[in-house]
């Protein structure tokens, strides 16, 4: 079994990192890797052969968790124990399992878009929660990946991870820099998902070969650029006095029509 | 244009009275009390015909929002001016806009649930934001009302207010002490929604006069007693790895299939 060198300095650069990581989404960008906490998904990740770069556990965790924490151990470029207080300090939750991984962002030369395949995009999303359940949608209905614009949130950021409950390590996940052009270049057919009663209703569209359903940002919707660029414009028809629904919801709608 | 009493002891009992509201739900019950906060809620609240027992609002916010506070104070029972720094004390918000209303809870006495309705059913819903989402939902697909099991979360704590936009103070809402028998007893067709490849898919299921969908508890679904109870059985079929759906996507996608 592996050797776990114990830390107890909170000013140990590695903790540093680790506090970053947690935080930062361009710390997260910068050095090309992310926080996995839990068991949950940490075991998620392991058994979708994602590598652990570091394996961090705290004392009490070491012991709880013990044929857990050898199996990731065995999973892990290098092992860390930590007192549970410092564990605390480092940890993006109230009450902590004890148990971080440092892993690298998956790289995306191999991953290429199908041209049959079927895609859900967001345009800037900012919230963690609706893009973690966008992706636990899009998963569960049997999308191929998501598609996201590099200006939303970080599919990498611990809330996002959490909410997804891992659903964004499994699907593929493209970040686009230049959103619309990369929608336009998918050679995927888009539907954008409007908030517009003239648009056509999402429950007529006709969805076949490689499509993507495009939901835009929770307060501005999908940007007049990605509009106009779109092949089709849909909506989910609405009656209520409710400005719209919410964006998890209304993908939900979507994706399942989509996907049906 | 009505008097504003000066409150500024936090040992008073409407400031005491306050917090409780905003954190305790059986003080709500027991009260027949809940508490509305910031300038959109109360709006909402005003504009459907919600009196507003009381009225608090920080010095800053009456004169920062001077015009909506005199449109709210024509509204309420007992206005009330507080020190932001008392204001802050009983607010459930981080940056409180420095507005509260103190109403009482609808009487459910004249409502009735129409037997040709479309209504959706939450049992022992626990997370205020999904019950949020799903009252949002409801209404922007124009469902007749929402239908609660008691032992889920209350539809008047703030974080449920703030969650739905308001729209479970326009939706309808009916609390069942004993959700199955009245379910039973409503009269209209029950779909209960559950995660089993056996049932029948609800994009087959036919919703024809009045019917319920129901959704279940987010870690344990609909209880067995309620599924026996039920004239249907549907499901959402899912492809994925992911457990299940969340609970606010099943019903997004649920609650559009019965309403399209």
């Amino acid at each position: 079994m592996q050797d776990f060198r114990v830390i107890k300095s909170r000013e140990n650069s590695l903790i540093k990192l680790i506090s970053l990581l947690q935080t930062s989404a361009s710390a997260r960008k910068e050095k090309r890797l992310f926080v996995l906490e839990g068991l949950r998904l940490c075991s998620d990740a392991a058994e979708n052969g994602i590598r652990f770069d570091k394996l961090i556990v705290s004392f009490s965790a070491a012991e709880k968790y013990g044929g857990a924490a050898e199996a990731f151990a065995s999973n892990a470029g290098e092992c860390i124990k930590v007192p549970d207080s410092l564990f605390s300090k480092i940890s993006d939750t109230k009450s902590p399992q004890g148990i971080i991984a440092v892993c690298r962002l998956p790289e995306k030369r191999n991953a290429v878009i199908r041209p049959d395949g079927r895609y859900v995009a967001l345009e800037n999303i900012s919230d963690p929660s609706n893009l973690g359940a966008v992706s636990r949608t899009a998963e569960a209905l049997g999308a191929d990946g998501l598609i996201l614009s590099a200006g939303g949130c970080d599919p990498y950021s611990p809330k996002v991870l959490r909410a997804s409950m891992g659903t964004v390590l499994r699907l593929p996940v493209f970040i686009f820099e230049d959103f619309v052009s990369g929608i336009r270049s998918s050679g995927l057919l888009s539907y954008a998902c409007v908030v517009d009663s003239a648009a056509e209703s999402i429950s007529g569209a006709c969805f076949t070969g490689g499509c993507v359903i495009i939901i835009g940002n929770e307060a501005n919707g999908i940007s007049e650029e990605m509009k106009a660029a779109a092949d089709r414009l849909v909506t989910i028809p609405m009656t209520g006095r409710a400005e719209s629904l919410n964006a998890a919801a209304a993908a939900a709608i979507a994706v399942w029509e989509m996907m049906k």
